[in-house]
């Protein structure tokens, strides 16, 4: 249904419906709707201004705002071009040469603001087709909830939800990855038990296929570093599966990784944190590499440090089995609502 | 020396030096030195435009940035108030009513931007006088390290300079609020082992000395909500010292507080994460609540949630004193200095 199209033709299609999804300071998500195919354009500028995407979407009139995204963009020829993970369905999209102004003027008449604004860089990224999942993360979420999540939780809700995904095939771009097939250029490190790739949320770093690694070293965008290991152990979902039998290859692991992106970015262990997700964006075990300015990510209620995981299983081999471990969910997340039907039913059971 | 002064009149003496000495998107602070006296300046603006100041201190030749500034600021009689807690030094300051939109124009036009530009809500804050502490932490830092602080490094160098700050009288002010005596009305719980305040970092709290309890229920505000359990005994400075004799205290602490604010507020306790920080602002033990929404200061390698704790504490009472912990210091903090002589010291015995 989609192998000849791309989001980009999408947009020219007379039956597209466009909408502003989100927009915050620096960037704004639109959702196109065809047929039964979505796509999600994620357009930032830094700094966004909010006020522009919001001036669009507020005249939100049946059609109306179809009719206004779809005018602002449909001028323009996008150039569309994707990692080599091209299974993610993500795309960059570069209007061609010397069309960013062009867009910029249009988008700022559009919205009445006669005066040019000083813009920063840009960044235009297609996702396509975009699954429910992926339109849920994009969308506003202004709720949050914790939760506790108990092993009688994991066992009873979380597991099987993770069991559900994985053989949905939703992980085998990694396998892909894991293989070497895919994302060869962004890898630094591949052992026995794990690989270490360029992370491809780091927009700023330069073109992996294009750029030699002596140009990574002690590049402006080492100030965003966000490497990523994934151990390639298919048992190991996240960070609920690791027991002491593992704490070899953390050491391993945590001996190492830093010394790489030292090697290839000038960035010394000390600047960096290493740490897991719980829950992690996707169930096969990975590790994040960022810079400490940077907090995207590293909250204490979703991050746990490397070097407190080893301490841990250090101390219990069965630390994470054992655990009660507190995460915050969004509300609209499909995990959030088995867990809500779950202890809802324990509750009334105990009533 | 300082008892008959206050920071808007140090403004008005011809003697005071001035320069910004951070700006970012949404705040700049200026220091001000007049003889030994030093005062703290910050002013928030969202969204800031770092632009506007620093066009003021590009222009920082000797003395120029200076006569600036002070041009800038003098035509302006602050209204001082001041938290009940006075003794921090913290003032807010308001130009006289009406003077916000003049001060705004004076800035633009002062920095050679004609249009008028959409400025968000303000804040203005002194700190007078300004400690050599308060000085670095309002300093821009771009660099910080990962410390991996052992048993031993605690007891040879952090313990000692707790007790150094403890005893320089730091803390002074926090036996003003635990014994009542001062931020009364802004007490949410006073109990035998520990009471919970709003923060005072809560800034669009409605004013607790002329609000009423009923205003804060539902109140906008509480979209920032920032509250801080103390703890009254002396002897926990931060959560080094946390022991599982203290396990029933806590547990009490994460059983009422929430319950406590749910009451004030209306927010559900599984909206607000409760965490110590470490390395904590001041040595005597608090919690913070906050939403969370709101990522300021939760960062895994500084906060430590209470549910964590607590388990920990469960696993083995004496876990905070065996543990390695792992955070970030800014290398213009005494502190990591003081890490860092002792490591090197350490490295050329062994060698």
């Amino acid at each position: 249904m989609t192998s000849n199209r791309d989001p980009a033709s999408m947009l020219r299609d007379s039956s597209c419906q466009a909408r502003v999804l989100n927009a915050s300071d620096n960037h704004a998500t639109f959702l196109f709707e065809q047929g039964e195919v979505s796509s999600l354009l994620k357009l930032t500028i830094l700094p966004f201004r909010q006020r522009l995407l919001s001036q669009i979407s507020s005249n939100n009139s049946e059609g109306g705002e179809t009719a206004r995204i779809i005018k602002l963009l449909q001028h323009y020829d996008f150039h569309l071009s994707s990692e080599s993970g091209a299974e993610y369905s993500y795309y960059n999209a570069t209007p061609r040469t010397g069309l960013w102004n062009s867009f910029l003027t249009t988008l700022t008449s559009f919205v009445g603001i006669t005066s040019s604004p000083d813009f920063g860089p840009l960044q235009c990224e297609f996702i396509y087709p975009a699954s429910d999942r992926q339109i849920q993360r994009a969308s506003p979420s202004p709720s949050s909830r914790l939760i506790h999540e108990t092993p009688e939780l994991y066992r009873h809700v979380t597991e099987p939800y993770i069991q559900e995904l994985k053989q949905s095939g939703s992980l085998s771009w990694i396998d892909n990855v894991l293989s070497g097939e895919k994302e060869k250029e962004r890898c630094l490190l591949d052992t026995q038990h794990f690989l270490v790739n360029v992370d491809t949320k780091w927009r700023s770093h330069p073109d992996p296929k294009t750029t030699s690694r002596e140009v990574w070293y002690q590049h402006e965008a080492v100030d965003d570093l966000y490497c990523l290991a994934i151990l390639k152990d298919k048992n190991v979902s996240s960070l609920r599966d690791l027991r002491g039998s593992h704490l070899a290859m953390l050491k391993e692991l945590l001996d190492v990784c830093p010394k790489v992106i030292e090697k290839t970015y000038g960035i010394s262990p000390d600047m960096i944190r290493c740490f897991f997700h719980y829950q992690p964006q996707f169930y096969q075990a990975h590790i994040h590499f960022t810079r400490i300015h940077n907090e995207i990510g590293a909250q204490v209620e979703r991050g746990h440090l490397v070097h407190d995981v080893i301490q841990n299983l250090e101390m219990d081999p069965d630390y994470y089995a054992k655990r009660t471990i507190t995460y915050a969910l969004r509300i609209t997340d499909p995990l959030y609502h088995r867990i809500d039907v779950f202890q809802s039913s324990k509750a009334s059971q105990a009533a």
